[in-house]
């Protein structure tokens, strides 16, 4: 398929946005190859989304864009359009444990995620082979409780200086400062071993096994201020028995944590993720 | 929420179909409540459905129907508009097993499904009473090999007299006639108890215990001429074991059967469900 | 197949019991249909159920138990023998809504659940004529924040009466008294409609909606004094987006509840859930 | 957790093998960890599984073997023990595309995997480099319609060199001769990406699409001389929709086709598949 043009705009629901925007696109010649619109009733608010074939555009992104601004503030839109050939860039963070890395390196190496890796930051040296095998640079920045501020203090000036659009906490087993989660809001993603909001914190599995839950999960998460309650992007789980250890729950739990991290970025570099309040519409394909 | 109109609209993919549509519904002041598109590029088909708002209409159906038709025949579009408020007339089939019929009189009865149960037509009697609970007409058509056609034609006739939109065949156990299948083409929905294209026909769980699947599952379809091999609608599976014995697969079945039948009617119901070829485009709210 | 003595054991773990329990039903002649075992390392504690063939024993229940006596105490077992001829009493506890309890009661009916329903209450009176049909005694106790006592007490009477081994809630939106949960301890199963330990109490599915989660679920307990903490027997989850509005998640979930509360009582009921501490072992066949 | 020896039996139902089966592990002091058994009914087969810790055992290997021979004779049972110290050795047979390949080397480095990899085959040299970062012996042995005799008489040769205890067809892409698939009966396994015996054959993705299917699949299961015939391990399946390509089908079918071979080649390496005729016992943890 070829490249295209995301249009995402969230407003006050009202009659005649959609006529609007499909007649502007329509002008400028767009062919829409998916559209996905949503209301929340609850609150009145208007959701939408457009893939837009770039060939079919008679402007450039510009043109379209200076166009736009003028319907965008009759209707009161929050909004943008991105381009397909232009990836948002990964700073991923890991620790110790390796699935999640692994697994998303390896999808980028085979084409199959939408974004571009641009270095990985990790609080420990174990996983620099790996990750240099894909050619990835690798920055080990040791996280202490005495060297906390300036480990972050450097971690940030990693992540300027890749430029990186979106942080993707793989298993990074850090918390954030708050102004950090300030600076970067919307654009950290995190991946929490527990069906949230059951067992937050720390050794989610040894919590579900205390409870002796049936399901174990795993939620794909924007990282916000307050510990593992960010607007929630993705989840699933996994069936267990009173059979499994706290070993096989890890095993098992591994396989959805990446499926799971892997899916709700995705989502998050094709643009099909709209935070509001602290919920989000996906507009899975 | 109020009740709506929807608008279902299947023709050629071209650009500017999305923003006429719009226009049109705009200019009647129509409130749209969902949206749903989806090209086929393999084929080049274009499939859309909307739900408006009835109170936020400045026009009737008629009217609305008299001023889209000039636009459709604009776009070559095959398309109808429905009116939740004249739900579909549904005729059950069914036979000797009761699971499948006794969700779906449940449901109804509950205002869970979006129809109006008009009669059962059965060819065993043994659920009259069940059925007669509920003051739906029961009708005991047996069909057997020497009266297949006179059958037939009574069932027919009672499907007439009901003015039936929709025939449910909620495991009626008996092959529809030709004629039957061509006449109400896209109007006859089947629940078969395989997870289909595998083992077709008769006693799939027979078939699925000699290979030695580890999942079995139902299918919810269109009836066409060729046996099992209609449109399909909605499907799912559950995990069986060695430990099951077919007696185990027939109860577990049974649970994926009024599910997957009741989510597949459902989708009908609402005209979620676009037939094109032999293959459908549903769309789920 | 034939029916079956029920042989249920836990114990401290030692070497010499699975050889010693296999020894005495062999002795007595008999056929293991179907055996679990479980060890929980983390305490020490071993469960163990067999299912044998009635006809295969050569001698009566009361001899099997007297001479299985010793060995008991020998490894300081708390153990039980139950006889499928003699299904669990069940009396389901109701409210307003049916779907529990319709689903419950269809499958009794069709003899797919293992025991035998004898009566059920309700502080409603609206579902009496469903329940009748079924030939069910059907006892109406209002239960009022004024005569809650009073409620209770005629409510263990007909329970007494009727002679339940096992109380289902069945959607019964009361809470039992402290003292009740304590004398049925291990007879009362609730169904709760969400993932259990998220949103404990009122309103799961406006809770759900409030975190934005994107799978809900249903879980099946034993009751005990704690709200919603007692031991979980069954769960299961479906999946949701933000186009699913309050009223769909119920709609969605209630096929979660009917599933998950019909699946963990009829573990209960074929002797399938041992309790230990707050934890169940579940031998599914 | 310690060691341990894993006991597998199948042999004709009669009462008393598991008395003397438990009767035996406990006189050589065997502390049984988990247990299994399965008689199917349809054919009156008996299956059984035992896990003993090898440091509660008061003789070695060749004693008990020795002794439990004469048992074995008995009951005419076939019958092995193994020792989950000697894992088996994996040989993985790949193409060009990685994704089942890296995955199990990934969770072989990790060392959730119950067996040793010895080293790869492969009929292209593309995965060379990855699999060399593994410190994997890698092979390179082109298969070409001319040279499909030679090049599978080198392929055997490889695996008789690295004494390769079980094959494991990782996306391999190549059809094994009939004299290798009956040699190494029973040791083969394939992942096969459909829900078999939907869409045997090339291009399931393309038949599922042509068909309509709602979810799609993938299969486990050992090969035999018929294609895609072969006694099946393990299954599972994710949903679709009409928006997904035949490219999103392969994208989305690749995490079931991971995660089910990474589940199937697990049992058997912990030896819990017992084959019969053509269908199997798992005995899953």
């Amino acid at each position: 398929m070829g490249h295209v043009y995301r249009l995402v705009i969230s407003c006050p629901d009202q009659v005649g946005i959609v006529a609007s925007v499909a007649q502007f696109i329509s002008e400028k010649g767009g062919s829409i190859v998916e559209a996905n619109h949503h209301t929340d009733t609850s609150n009145g608010w208007f959701f939408m989304r457009h893939e837009i074939l770039k060939g079919s555009m008679n402007c450039d992104l510009a043109e379209f864009e200076a166009g736009f601004a003028e319907l965008a503030t009759q209707f009161d839109m929050q909004w943008f359009i991105s381009d397909s050939e232009s990836p948002k860039k990964i700073a991923l963070f890991a620790s110790k444990e390796s699935h999640c890395l692994a697994d998303l390196l390896h999808r980028w190496h085979e084409n199959e995620l939408p974004g571009e890796v641009v270095c990985v930051v990790a609080n420990h040296d174990d996983l620099r082979s790996m990750v240099e095998w894909y050619q990835v640079p690798f920055h080990h920045v040791p996280v202490t409780p005495d060297s906390k501020p300036q480990a972050f203090a450097k971690t940030e000036e990693i992540v300027a200086q890749y430029q990186a659009d979106v942080i993707v906490l793989a298993r990074y087993m850090q918390i954030l400062p708050p102004q950090m989660c300030r600076d970067y809001a919307g654009q950290v993603i995190n991946i929490h071993h527990s069906f949230l909001p059951s067992f937050v914190g720390a050794k989610p599995y040894h919590q579900a096994s205390e409870r002796g839950v049936k399901l174990i999960g795993a939620t794909c998460h924007y990282v916000t201020e307050v510990l593992d309650a960010g607007p929630i992007i993705e989840q699933d789980v996994i069936r267990i028995s009173h059979s499994h250890t706290i070993d096989d729950m890890k095993r098992l739990g591994r396989d959805v944590e990446k499926t799971v991290l892997a899916r709700g970025l995705r989502y998050h570099l094709e643009d099909r993720v709209l935070i509001h309040g602290n919920k989000t519409v996906v507009f899975d394909a």
